[in-house]
């Protein structure tokens, strides 16, 4: 599809094959097998919700991609990728669904001969999503000839830096993202239901904002309460709301396929000093961090400054704290490239957009208070502009 | 946790297990390596969506399964896992995360030793969601003495008869998916977003029905209208709804996990015959279908009086057209297990659950009516009481 509706121009799709195409020559491959579908999507335009079965984008140094996957599923691919071919979308038929005795990578492997590939250098993506064990030693197997090579990542780090059309949905999703916030602060009291809660958050963030209709954030809103806030991946159930406990809420909006993150943590009743402590820390923290976010520091740099302030300060943090964000499908909205950790020395770039998530696991709860952000030609700029401090309602 | 929040009682767990290490003995394993968020939700009650970091769960032949991941999910395990011993949850530390140069396998691959499976047989989920190619390659590697066996979908098929206690879940996802499907033809009208509609779909989902609260389904709604609903798996946009055009809902209630998937098309304006023909030959198909769904029966049988039922009328489906349910995480709320397909000869039990789900797509849009059933001693149950029928709005 290359009408009027499609997400991005045939031209950019080319630019972006072009760039990747320069890292597969670097890496001596003559072909990637790119089964991310945040990849995919990068590479083709496809988008759907079909990544519980295998399929894949193959791009060769000539010729467009071909998507490849369910004959079910082709024709979600005719009306959203850019190519124009006929032979740029492949399937398999369907008694190779979920079927032990028929894996559709010995399809694959047919198809990659057919293509000229059967003696070739092949990158696949060993250690991203969706590219099972079984996949992998199918694929070998139908292709015993050919070298294949992991090529984990490579397609993800070509993503780092944004175009102007990858930004304006980054800050279309940071619209949405403010709206959620802004909704959460009306609904949420001590006796709220947290399903209810959750409820509210995702119908604003599928309304979406400032015009721009919500698609589907990659990850399920997370807003865990007091004791459960020290696990932060625990999802909701229906205990209410209660007076004298900090919740804080994971969530992002999301704009074809474009995830912007944002944290916020809200106190219901009167805040105690740790709180009001850990709050002050974090955010002179912050603005330690974001100092330090401009072309030519490293990704590095950011997290070293944020934990200076927050160790002079009394606290300790020891996960990373931010990521590379874009486009993106469950189970993360993150880029799984750069991180803002020591050790990390990823060079900034203008362009390219991060979540600054500098969470505090306290021992009775968490405070999260995070920015997305995009580093622009002389700083950085923060994409939201939701109000950075601890709330309070009482 | 083993409190009165628990979803399952320890017995339950116990139970589980038991019939988990015959199917394992069976194949000859000492431990299995469980990395399907489902069944490691199935065999331990862990619950999180951290699923987007290497993680899963060791069972031995004797003792509690042991819980292993990121640190900081480490906590939402003690939160939700009923093992008892703190030597039954593990953890890698934050350096692991997304980092090419440090692969958590290699820590799985210490405690294994730990754990005294160094020469053992073990099973791994070889084509089971997030297991990927590089996991096995790092597991291996660091476990050269061990002996590592396919054992993708064995957890899943002890899955397949729920207790008691699993269909009383199943009940409650059904009364969701009734109330979703209630919000549809309430809300639905030419000239509503498709993305408004998503949003009051999410809302009675998570809001939840009959005094159960809403978890998350592990497939996001679908909604496709006209032509796009020729693409089965397409997600929406903010395009309007229009006289003249089928949409078809590809929705699931979900409670504490469990998913209770049903499809129902809807017509806004004047249905034209061959909608009428369709929805004529897929209701007949349906009750032949049904008829066959009863203890003893096989798979295929459901499968096979539903073709012959849709041919004779003069429609062809030539994908599944069902596949069993129960707990689910994203990206997929079937089973992978059973499918109602010619070919599958599994015997049907009380306790099983399945979406029957004869989609049939025309050549402009898509007509899907579907059932949720339970295998009872004498017959089927239909979990949902929703007018199974072509919807029609003027």
């Amino acid at each position: 599809m290359t009408g009027p509706d499609a997400n991005f121009t045939t031209e950019e799709y080319l630019v972006r094959i072009a760039r990747l195409r320069i890292a597969m020559a670097s890496a001596g491959l003559d072909a990637i097998f790119v089964s991310d579908p945040s990849n995919m999507s990068w590479v083709s335009g496809y988008d759907g919700w079909s990544f519980y079965v295998h399929q894949g984008v193959i791009l060769r140094m000539e010729g467009e991609p071909v998507w490849w996957g369910r004959a079910m599923d082709a024709t979600g691919a005719y009306r959203t990728v850019f190519m124009a071919e006929d032979a740029s979308i492949r399937s398999y038929d369907d008694s190779f669904v979920q079927n032990p005795e028929k894996h559709p990578m010995r399809e694959l492997a047919a198809l990659l001969a057919e293509l000229g590939l059967e003696n070739a250098r092949i990158g696949v993506e060993m250690d991203n999503y969706y590219y099972t064990a079984s996949a992998h030693a199918t694929l070998i197997a139908g292709l015993p000839n050919a070298t294949f090579t992991d090529a984990t990542g490579m397609v993800n780090w070509q993503r780092a830096v944004k175009s102007t059309q990858e930004i304006t949905y980054m800050r279309r999703a940071a619209r949405i993202v403010e709206a959620m916030h802004q909704r959460i602060l009306e609904v949420a009291e001590p006796g709220l239901r947290k399903n209810q809660l959750i409820a509210e958050i995702y119908h604003t963030a599928i309304s979406g904002a400032d015009g721009q209709w919500g698609d589907y954030p990659a990850i399920v809103p997370m807003a865990p309460s007091g004791l459960d806030a020290t696990a932060p991946h625990l999802t909701w159930d229906d205990r209410p709301m209660k007076t004298g406990e900090a919740t804080f809420f994971e969530i992002a909006g999301a704009h074809r396929r474009y995830q912007c993150p944002q944290s916020r943590t809200l106190f219901l009743g009167e805040v105690p000093q740790k709180y009001r402590d850990a709050e002050s820390a974090v955010l002179d923290a912050i603005s330690a961090g974001l100092e330090q976010a401009k072309p030519g520091n490293q990704a590095q740099d950011i997290a070293n400054a944020f934990n200076a302030t927050l160790n002079k300060a009394g606290f300790e943090k020891d996960s990373r704290c931010g990521y590379a964000i874009g486009i993106s499908y469950p189970p993360d909205w993150g880029e799984r490239t750069i991180s803002f950790r020591r050790g990390d020395t990823t060079v900034l770039q203008a362009g390219m957009t991060f979540h600054f998530m500098p969470a505090l696991w306290l021992d009775d709860g968490g405070l999260e208070i995070t920015e997305p952000i995009l580093i622009t030609e002389t700083g950085h700029e923060c994409l939201c502009s939701t109000p950075r401090e601890l709330w309070v309602k009482s």
